[in-house]
Parts: C-alpha cells; sequence; structure tokens
C-alpha cells in the first residue's frame, strides 16, 4: 500500500506541465484521469465510491448505518500551469488520514458515533467554468444545479458535457453530512514569517467577484484618427489601473484588488480591440470596505464609460460574505497540533475554498500549512514533504476526534445567530 | 458574363460573418475558397494562372511577348470579423479593369506596348500571420521567404502548412513587372469631408510596429498581499496609457499609436497574470516624429519594467519609412478622374497597402475610393456602389494608360534618388 508521500506525488503525473506545475482545469481528460485515480485509491482501501449531479466524488466508510457522516477532503482541479499543491494536498491527505482512523477503528483503539466521507468537489478553481466553489456550491444548495449544468466554457462545452466525458455526472444518493473538515496549503506568508506549521483558520475575506465588458468600436489602427476611436483596450486598461488604485484608500494589506481575466476582441496588431471581458475581484476582511470600495469603484468604471463614448456592462456575479468558522472547531485543531507536538497559530483565509460553501450549512474547520513565499496559482507554489506531512498528522487526529463525536460545543458565534446556519452541537 | 458589381458583392459570401462583414484571415479555408474563385474567374477571362512560392497568385495577359506587365491588384484576405471591401474591391476591380483593356486591345482601340497582370497578394492584413504586407514583401525582396514561410500561428500552423492546405503554394515563374497600381478603399474620412470622388495618393504614413512582451509573475488573485505582486496585467495597462498619451506631444491628427494585440495569460479570474504578450504601433507621416515618440516610449515602457519589478522585452519588428509615391503616377490618376468626369483630389495614406511594398521596386500609384465614416477593420465599413463603379472607371483609365506605355516622364524624386528605387521612365 504506497504511503501518502508517494501517492501525493504520483499525482502530479496527471497533467504535468513543462515548469514542474500541473495542468488539469475541471473537466479535462487530465482531471477525468486524476479523478479516476482517486476512486480505485479508494476502494483498494475499502470505501464506497457515489457520484452527485455536479460530479462531486464521496468515497465512504460506514461503521454506524443511517449515522451522519464527518466530512474531509479538498479538490482535484487546477488553474491552468499552476502548482501541484493546491487542492490535491487536501484530498490525498484526506484518504490517508480516513485510512489511518479506519484502523484505529478497527484496532479498537477509536470508538465512531459518526461515519467518515473523503470528499473530491468538482470545480473549486472556477477557471475554465466560472464561477469558483462550483461543486461545493451546488451541493450545499447556494447555486441551483440547472444553471450551473448549463454554463459553458469559451469553446461552448458545458458543465454537463465535460463531467459526461470525464465520466464523473453521478445520480447517486450522498451519505448524510455531519461536519467537514479541510486541509490546505497557506498561498500566503503569514505561516512562514512566523515559522509557525499549523494555521487555524478562523474566518474568510469577504470577497466580490464583478464581470465588466467594455464594447467600443473595432476599427483600423494606421488609418482612423485619434479623435474618431472608441478604443475599448485604452477604456479597459482605464479600468485596470482602477482596480488597482483602490487598495490606496485603505490601510496597507486591508484589501486586495485583482482583474485575472481580460479577453480582448479582436486581438490583432491591425485593430482598434472593440470589446474587453474582464473579471475583477475586491477582498478584504471586512464586508462594507469591500462595499464601499465597490460602489467607489463601480463610479469610476462608469466615468471612464462616459468619457470615452464606450459601453460598460457590469455583473456581480459573486459575493462572498466574511463568515468566522466555529471557534469549537478552531480549538480542535490547535488541541490536534498541540497533541501533535508542533506549532498552530489563528489567521484568516483571504483565498476561497470548498470549506467556505460547507460552513454555511454545517460545523466546518479549515487549516493551513505553510507554502514557501506564499506563492501559489503558479508553477513554483512549494511546500515541503516535512510540512506536508504534519498536516496530515493533525488532519488525522481532528477527523479522529469529529469521528468519536468531538467536539459537543455549541459554537457561540452560532448560538448568536452570526455564523453559520449549522453548528457543531451534535 | 456577370459584370462587376455582381462579381464584387459574390466574394462577400466567402467567409461571411453574421453582421455584414466577412471573417477571411490569410491561409484560412474561407480564404481558399475565394481565392480558388479568382482564379476560375480570370481564367474564364482568358487570363494565365501562375503562383508563387509564397502564394501570391497572378492571372496575366500577354500580348507583346516577353514585354513587361503592367500589375494591378490588391488582397482577398481580412481582418477577423472585418469589412469586405478592403482589399477585395482591389482585386475583382483590377479584374475587370484587365477585362475591359483587353477588349479595347482585342478591337483595336489600345495599343499595347506592355502586357497585363492582375495580382492577388498573400496576407496584407498579418493579422493571423505577422507581419502584413507578407506575400508583396517577399515578392519585393524586402523579406526572406525562408523566414516567412516559417512563421507560425497562434495554434502552431505555419504560413508554409496553411499555403498548402488552401492550394496556393506555387513554383510558377512570374511575369517581369513595369509598374503597380491599387485601388482600395480610403479607410478614411477626407474624400468623403472633401466631398470628393477620387483620392490620388501621394505617399505613405511612417510606421513603427513593436511586439512587448511583459512577464511578471503569475499569483492568486485572492491571497496574494499588493506588496507581494508583481502584475503582467496592470503593467501593461500603463503601456496602454502610455501608448496613446504619446499623440498628445504633437499637434492634433500629426500621429497616431494603437494597441491592436493583447494577449493575457493565463487570462483566468482567480490568477494574477503573469504575461501579457502586446503589438503596439506609432504612425506619422514625418518619421522623424516617429523615431522621437519610439524613442519616448520605449524609456517609459522600461520605466515601468523598473518601478513594477517586471521583466519587458522589446522587439521592433516592422519600420514602414514615409515614401512618396511617383509624381508621374499621382498625375496619371489625376488626368484619369478627369477623363472620366469626377473630382479627385491628392492625399496620404496612413494606413499600409502592397502599393507601399512595390513603391519600394516599381512606379507605383494607389488610388482611393470614399469610405463611409471612414470606418474600417469592422463590420460596418461601407462603400457605395456608385463609388465602386467610378473607381473602377478611374482604374481602367490608368491601366489602359499604362499598357499603352504612359506616363513616359521621369519622376523627379526618383531622379533626386530620395524616392523609390524604381521610377516611372519606361
Amino acid at each position: 500500500m504506497p504511503d501518502f508521500l508517494t501517492d501525493f506525488h504520483h499525482t502530479t503525473t496527471f497533467g504535468a506541465s513543462a515548469g514542474g506545475g500541473i495542468d488539469r482545469q475541471a473537466g479535462t481528460p487530465e482531471h477525468g484521469a486524476v479523478r479516476a485515480w482517486f476512486r480505485r485509491r479508494a476502494e483498494e482501501l475499502g470505501m464506497t465510491i457515489s457520484v452527485d449531479a455536479i460530479g462531486n466524488q464521496f468515497a465512504s466508510i460506514e461503521w454506524i448505518p443511517g449515522a451522519p457522516h464527518v466530512f474531509t477532503g479538498s479538490h482535484l482541479d487546477s488553474q491552468p500551469v499552476a502548482g501541484r499543491f493546491d487542492g490535491t494536498y487536501g484530498v490525498v491527505a484526506s484518504l490517508h488520514a480516513a485510512a489511518s482512523v479506519a484502523e484505529d477503528v478497527a484496532s479498537g483503539r477509536l470508538v465512531p458515533t459518526q461515519n467518515l466521507t473523503v470528499v473530491d468537489w468538482f470545480n473549486e478553481e472556477g477557471c475554465r467554468f466560472e464561477p469558483s466553489l462550483m461543486g461545493s456550491s451546488v451541493f450545499t444548495g447556494a447555486r441551483s444545479l440547472e444553471d450551473i449544468l448549463a454554463v459553458a466554457d469559451n469553446s461552448g462545452v458545458t458543465v454537463a458535457q465535460a463531467l459526461e466525458e470525464t465520466g464523473c455526472r453521478g445520480t447517486d444518493a450522498i451519505p448524510p453530512v455531519a461536519s467537514y473538515v479541510e486541509l490546505h496549503i497557506e498561498q500566503g506568508r503569514r505561516l512562514e514569517r512566523a515559522e509557525v506549521q499549523i494555521g487555524a483558520v478562523t474566518g474568510n475575506w469577504c470577497t466580490r467577484k464583478v464581470r465588466v465588458t467594455v464594447i467600443g468600436e473595432q476599427s483600423h489602427t494606421g488609418a482612423t484618427l485619434m479623435s474618431d476611436r472608441r478604443d475599448a483596450l485604452a477604456a479597459a486598461s482605464e479600468i485596470v489601473l482602477c482596480v488597482e488604485r483602490l487598495v490606496g484608500h485603505y490601510p496597507e494589506d486591508a484589501m486586495v484588488t485583482s482583474v485575472g481575466r481580460f479577453t480582448v476582441g479582436p486581438d490583432v496588431p491591425g485593430v482598434v480591440p472593440g470589446r474587453v471581458e474582464l473579471s475583477l475581484d475586491l477582498r478584504s476582511r471586512e464586508a462594507p470596505k469591500v462595499i464601499e470600495a465597490w460602489a467607489l469603484l463601480r463610479s469610476q468604471i462608469e466615468a471612464v464609460g462616459r468619457r470615452r463614448g464606450v459601453t460598460v456592462e457590469i455583473e456581480d456575479f459573486d459575493l462572498r460574505d466574511a463568515v468566522p468558522f466555529p471557534e469549537s472547531g478552531v480549538e480542535l485543531t490547535e488541541k490536534a497540533a498541540a497533541g501533535a507536538g508542533v506549532s498552530c497559530m489563528r489567521l484568516e483565509t483571504m483565498a476561497g475554498h470548498d470549506a467556505i460553501s460547507m460552513n454555511r450549512v454545517v460545523p466546518t474547520a479549515l487549516m493551513f500549512v505553510p507554502s514557501v513565499g506564499g506563492v501559489s496559482h503558479c508553477e513554483r507554489e512549494f511546500t515541503a514533504d516535512a510540512d506536508l506531512a504534519t498536516g496530515l498528522e493533525v488532519l488525522t487526529r481532528v477527523v479522529g476526534r469529529l469521528v468519536e463525536g468531538a467536539p459537543n460545543w455549541v459554537d457561540p458565534a452560532a448560538e448568536a445567530g452570526t455564523s453559520c446556519s449549522g453548528s457543531w452541537s451534535e
């Protein structure tokens, strides 16, 4: 039976990129291949596979018929030409944590009160198919299955077709979920700078994602006088710089803003671009800041459109509120780290994770391991084997405690009605 | 035998776009189809087809064995989702001008001293395969056949392959060229504003085309603090605005500047872009202004790179000097317009044309008809049938005079050694 590190490093052969990363966008053949590996490996470990209608894969162990399941997992899809740790680490670690817990149950060292399921969420990244957190959002009911199945990529292939083609469109009933745990690389430098081995995540940053389409007029680069132009690229370039400058209104590191997608049409040397489609996001721990910043940015974008005589279409397509993770789950991570003899600190996540979807419906814990230089969504992303192994050990302890039935505290935030809709009470 | 307007409007069915334009980029099946139509139509008109190694097509009539040929033509390729007049008008008009001249020769109304060839240049637009004026530049020796055949499009298909696939890679010997005439839509508003029917082009604007690659670092839009980023898109957006602002250093309409191609990688919502490839051009009637402006822009681009910690690679790939067309050819156009009873004015071309390539090696004339609103490289491009017919009449007169042997004046600029390498002397 391959050990955890062997399994993890083997997964990086699916969609391996030339620079040592992976390119495994959701629903591609490479993604389908690693998901097939997941099913085979889980079956070897004695788990039962089920696949739902949005292509989430579940590998379950049932000790107590009918009891709810502790879920643990992450995702196997990646951004284009990306790192090999983001998502995949959490899935492979969850398989091995589940195997360890199953051994402890078999040997009598652990008495389960709940069952256990490892989950591989579909399309966390949201690059080929927008939005992100797709599988977990449909699972929790935050998004409609029908709408999401109809989402198409740039070449017109729908999510439904991509799931069919990769053999991941299921009809299985999914076991009832009790709680969710996710282990991930940090994708930031806080653990590294503090020289701490485990991060217990206390909440997520508020994120607003917006699509902007700038429609000018396609014309001849050589023959069109400047005063006769309605240049979509020049207008969109101003918008990029407005997005970037927005952070200057706030204290350093209180907000991040980005334009990721920026697609120019027709994108040839001799033509003044007539159209740019861009996706921007604004993030801050404080939702009011994001709301205020977006109002300011929106007025700036509209002013650019008016001044340049171009049409600007704005579509707010994703607003992710800042929600704390249950305190009891944070404490569970801290205790597990202490039990394993490793350091732990509390931090927030700026990045999105399936745990944020799940935190809306069930008690959820998210934990991080360090990421060298904090770089992510690129081939340079790196976490050392020792840190990967430490994360697995802490995850295994947390999953074990949850299977046993802990924690049995009610989350204070949930009690006050300000946190997730689920709670840690049993 | 279809008349000129019937033939012209028929060509717009090859690669017709939904909005009333065409999409017929060089070497595509649609381009191959209209080029096959050209060969059939020329053969019906009694012409002999030859195709050279870079895929230029020639349809010749030989009255005087061994005598040089008057060339007249333009191109059948288009920009993406472009107008149906640019290039195609000149090719179809040349076929009909040649047919008229042949009738006059047959009936004894015109005594030829030179032969006549209609030419369909390969890839004038330079969008799928850079640079522009590809076929005419190889024909004149300004570019190497070997280099150009190896140019690849974004999907790795080479010019050589595209020519093979469209049946346009020839090995024929081409008749000797005496002079070149091209009829084109103006792609500007000067004729329209002056309410003049024919433009006699006196020279071309100087053009510098540059490719810039901005290499930053791909990272996570959510998790990467602003101070940790090296955002290629933000840097490239600043460059776009520098390019646009450059014209402010000069009198109004003395210069045009553009960024046409602007390709972002990886171009997905969740990733700070690591790479942008852009093509810019600067144009002015005065070469010193272009040289000065590029020096300023280059220093600005390099400063953006230094300030943002991104790498900027600059490749000057095309410099087209401002060269006057021979005065005698301009006068020939003016006389032909007068003979046809239509108004004519002198103007310059800001846009590139195959006539600019040919003006380096043989006496060349370029003439324009009005273009509604001056819009071009877009589906809205339009010239009325009456204006198309007027242009054909003037072209036919010019071609007839050239076939007879006129003009027999030496061009003053050529005599002074400041103009093209050919001259209008016989």
